[in-house]
């Protein structure tokens, strides 16, 4: 069984945020596959999606600090900088960072560990609303 | 065909693991596949699980020092430190290198490549078992 | 219905090469899939698959840029380097950048975001050609 759907993110301010929630809610049909593979894709290069720390804000907090330090803003090489300081280091964090996230499928749920929940990374100052591709795809 | 388990790897030290054997060997049902995606997820945010070098243990072991140095412990701007130094640097990895592979089955065989092989990213000083996740789908 | 084949993609420069067309053009059989989901999977560990920006070929010298002072060659701790100075900072990279991307499969398309395109990271000097494993699974 194939099940593939298209979900809009609000628009959210830059750093990691937790959504989990916003995600599942609008998967009711996770519920009809014992075993599988959750496909979840950004359809975008700013923003990145990944797995962390579901339980304490500070993780993502600390997410934020350290991709800044360590993707800065201005570096001398940057040749891209057409749409801000920010451009540049979004697309760099979008491939550290990744794209898409798989996750399996279990009973009609994400199996993920007990702590785990999907980050979205909002790369950008003044971000629009970001779409995410769900493709399902079990029995 | 869906084959999905819980293959659990004994605790390791702190530092880069090849575990390709590990997890093979508990895969028997790889054989009856003659094409597929193998898909493997870490069910923790402390750990990590990657593809790289399957030869020289060096690489393993420039791999934690790379990984300790770009991330390291005690940075100024962290503020989740609850379970040690090791902590948010461990949470850090875990995105950096990623809580899942997927690799293509072929023939019965996972299709890696001659020098590949499946790291586990070990992240705390004192960790406990890992838990991965297998689903195998293809005909 | 699977669909799995190797594409070998000619020997490039070191740095960040948007490999989209080259990989497509040899996958006509992605027009008999409605839905699904499309893996690409490189066999080399000095090498690596990403996703990002498909417009502006100074995103790629940027990121050529960045890796290059964040992987650094010659570092101190660095004890594997048979190959040399780019041989360390090739695995470094190809675990922080990954040896996989899927991308959904919509109406016999892959479903990037307008502005997403698929890049070969080339993290060697003087490299062979690369062989990617694509496996297309949908209906």
């Amino acid at each position: 069984m194939w099940l593939q759907s298209a979900i809009n993110l609000s628009p959210r301010t830059k750093g990691f945020h937790l959504v989990t929630d916003d995600i599942v809610e609008k998967l009711p049909d996770l519920a009809k596959l014992k075993v599988g593979v959750a496909h979840f894709f950004i359809k975008h290069t700013s923003a990145s999606i990944t797995i962390n720390e579901n339980a304490d804000p500070t993780v993502r907090m600390d997410m934020e600090s350290h991709f800044n330090y360590y993707v800065p803003e201005n570096q001398i090489y940057y040749q891209h900088d057409y749409e801000g300081p920010d451009d540049m280091p979004a697309h760099i964090k979008a491939s550290l960072l990744g794209s898409s996230v798989s996750i399996p499928i279990h009973n009609g749920h994400l199996a993920l560990g007990i702590w785990q929940g999907i980050y979205l990374g909002e790369h950008r100052y003044n971000a629009t609303s970001r779409t995410i591709i769900v493709t399902l795809n079990g029995e």
